[in-house]
């Protein structure tokens, strides 16, 4: 073997593995999206087979041996193909570390598990899910302790979706922001209600949808390379640089719910339909961490999407799509509504301000339970009270409570800190951009390209190359800190607080 | 080796193929339905790899091995396993006959074959195609001759779809049909001219939508098991008894060309969701037989769906769904509207009377290209020719001549004739279902499921458990003559005549 004919090896093999993925990753978006509710079993079985299939190539012994020698010989290898291997191999660790027998159940089990999750949402049933989530939560930490038997489970699934990220750096952080975040809330709180009782009437969904295209347009995705679908819960999946699929829910009676959901999807789709050619069909294609996905995401929804500037951009556009629902209302007021703060139950529909403690909660529950402190069947309460804690709310049931998120039923856990953190980036990439760019002229101008344009150059196209702390850095000239954010926060809710009062 | 164990190895092997084809199937069906414009590249990509490795598995030696086992037990199998054993095998033998290079390449080729042919019907441009079609007819041809060297390559491809059909068969159906539809065609045209255009009025396609989720209600699909999408080109996909997928292809400007699609799609979902369930997941499942399958959606679509009795049942709710468009229509206007007859340009959109025609232009052109005796590059004179030999009518371009169809681009030569030939099975076997029920009482009734539950005990729940003609004889009673369709259309049109000429 030499140098040429192991990369060969690994190529060949990787692009086997890679098509089982795009394959298993259409099964499950068209599960999501239009496949009839009684295809799950079926689907299900054909997953199982090709996860096995999959599973089969990670581990067999050209795989192995040519990966080894790879590794053994990185020095000869150029950095593209350096990073390339590396990244492979990390993942190739945790995938052969598990059982095979037992990698493949597990992905049969979470199909199922996300079933029963949906059932159990909808009729309030938190006990139909417990034994899914109990054996959830114990297969995950398990599986962390194959990967990684010296280390804290917990800390191995909180660096695979932000490399580096460890409990410690993460209380720090949520302390930070505890510390800000909570009397801001409390003024704002104060300051008065803002009236979003519009955003309530009825918004016929088929004439959401011509707005949906619309804030795609605005954003600057590109609609030959990117498809829009309705999900119970919105996500965003990428095959390649030139099949993007964002996804939404729309409620008749609830304009603003879709509308953020597109804008935040729409900034998950930019980042991996940014990535660099020659990263396509590699390992190093996409998006580099959950947390710089989500700062991505939550900039376009938040920072971009909530502006002053892109409301007074986008408002004439709506109003003419609902001129009769939008009829006394004016881009201030729609301003104010978008941005109204309030405590709630909800996530993904919590304001920008209080999102944070959301995740918090979401955080300190993983932690508990993955510590053994917490029992699964505790967790509403556990909830509850957490809910009553960080956002004064009374948790009425489980289906606006613990079974609100799909993240858990997907075995995601340790997902969560990366939207906090990801808010927390966008703030400070923001910043650094403005250095080079006019951000609010820009948008203001409908010019969101100019944006989009500084975000690929230092962020999409790197895609997988840097670890997300060195691609911050790359970006930013400075470390990541929460400063940036809670600066962000408290300018933008200083200019709502003055509003209301004034 | 035992005839368990054999069988066993082909159980396990065939799991792993019905995967492949699931996910290359769903693959497709995302692609044509809501995939991004830019995504078939990367979709051909992935479809070229996996469909190389369901290549092997057919191939493997394991497989072939324990294959050619059973079938020299197949006595001491039951009759589902010989049957199961003796089916894969002839698929086995075909896949096998070709090169894998050869066989992948033209998976691939042909992925971008559609894409090709999409873009020449758009524009106009047969050259475009040219190249692509010409290695399609050569590429098919060599593949018929080495899966049977010693017979006639058009032979072979129309068993493929048709088992038991050959050119000498299918002439004396055309020559049928030719004697008996020509002259009765002109009687209907010269009957006066039925008014259809309030068809053409506008019909918002959101409304349409709706009108189709009755439709397939009426002839009784299950949403649970079967959704709907929207295609160029409207065709119908069954992974499993619970995951059919109907398309349909909506013109605001055009109510009946999707309201008989989706019937027409309704029924040859029916027939696969109708498999017995314990045919699931083996090659057994489904339809046995272009000709059959075609049998059932026509029987839907035409039969029932352009009964008086149908009409009458639907047509009060589509008034209410578009009560301006059809103010002034009945339901006797738009019966007449949905039997006009007329010498017509496109397949897709023809009436029951002059369709036949249409396909034996497209048989006598297939069979004389794989002959040789046709060039390529001449399809579109003698296409033209055709047209107004058979259908007297003049060809004013490409994209309504020799591009409409997507057949060719993908590869299924010898397909068209059992378009036809399932038209007149489903007389035949409607004549033999009246022996039964009562066909126009339970239409009249709104009483379909009647139809269906005879139709599944019959023919769906048998899949492939027989060859079409054992099935068809099973069902009738009598082996199939064309006279049952000829008299039907007969009965029918000397009704219609009687209504436009009183």
């Amino acid at each position: 073997m030499n140098i040429e004919t192991a990369y060969k090896t690994y190529k060949e093999i990787y692009e086997k593995i890679a098509a089982y993925g795009h394959a298993m990753r259409i099964l499950a978006y068209d599960g999501e999206t239009v496949a009839p509710a009684l295809a799950a079993a079926g689907r299900g079985k054909t997953q199982g087979i090709l996860s096995g299939l999959q599973y089969e190539l990670y581990t067999c012994p050209e795989m192995t041996e040519a990966v080894s020698y790879l590794v053994a010989h990185a020095d000869e290898l150029d950095e593209f193909r350096r990073r390339e291997i590396s990244e492979f191999n990390k993942t190739n660790e945790y995938v052969s570390s598990i059982p095979a027998e037992e990698y493949v159940e597990f992905q049969v089990f979470i199909n199922e598990a996300q079933d029963v999750w949906h059932r159990a949402k909808q009729t309030n049933d938190f006990e139909l899910f417990r034994p899914y989530l109990e054996k959830i939560f114990e297969t995950t930490r398990r599986h962390a302790l194959y990967y990684k038997p010296d280390q804290d489970p917990y800390d191995t699934l909180l660096d695979m979706y932000e490399r580096g990220l460890t409990r410690e750096k993460a209380e720090v952080f949520f302390a930070a922001l505890k510390e800000k975040l909570v009397p801001l809330m409390k003024r704002v709180f104060a300051a008065g209600e803002i009236d979003d009782s519009f955003s309530f009437r009825t918004y016929p969904i088929e004439i959401q949808r011509k707005f949906s295209d619309i804030l795609l347009h605005s954003i600057g995705v590109d609609r030959r390379r990117c498809a829009i679908g309705e999900t119970e819960h919105p996500f965003t999946d990428c095959m390649n640089r030139n099949d993007a699929r964002v996804t939404t829910h729309y409620h008749e009676d609830n304009l603003l719910s879709s509308m953020y959901s597109v804008i935040h999807e729409g900034g998950h789709a930019l980042y991996d339909m940014g990535s660099d050619e020659k990263l396509d069909g590699t390992c190093l294609f996409g998006g580099v961490s959950m947390g710089i996905h989500e700062s991505q995401s939550r900039l376009f929804e938040n920072i971009i999407g909530r502006s002053r500037e892109y409301i007074d951009l986008i408002f004439p556009k709506l109003k003419e799509l609902f001129p009769e629902q939008l009829a006394d209302v004016d881009a201030r007021k729609f301003w104010l509504a978008v941005n109204k703060s309030q405590p709630s139950l909800i996530r993904t529909e919590a304001d920008e301000l209080t999102y944070a403690m959301h995740v918090m909660v979401r955080y300190e529950l993983e932690r508990e339970i993955m510590a053994g402190r917490l029992a699964v069947a505790d967790l509403p309460r556990a909830w509850a009270e957490k809910y009553r804690e960080y956002l004064g709310v009374e948790v009425p049931d489980d289906t606006h409570g613990v079974l609100q998120d799909s993240h858990w039923s997907g075995a995601a856990i340790g997902y969560f800190p990366s939207y906090a953190l990801g808010s927390a980036y966008g703030a400070q990439i923001v910043d650094r951009m403005k250095k080079d760019i006019d951000f609010e002229g820009a948008i203001r101008a409908g010019e969101i390209s100019k944006i989009t344009a500084w975000l690929t150059d230092k962020i999409y196209r790197h895609g997988c190359m840097y670890d997300p702390a060195v691609l911050f850095e790359n970006c930013c000239g400075a470390p990541f800190s929460p400063d940036y954010f809670v600066d962000y926060l408290t300018k933008k809710y200083e200019t709502i607080i003055a509003e209301l009062t004034k």
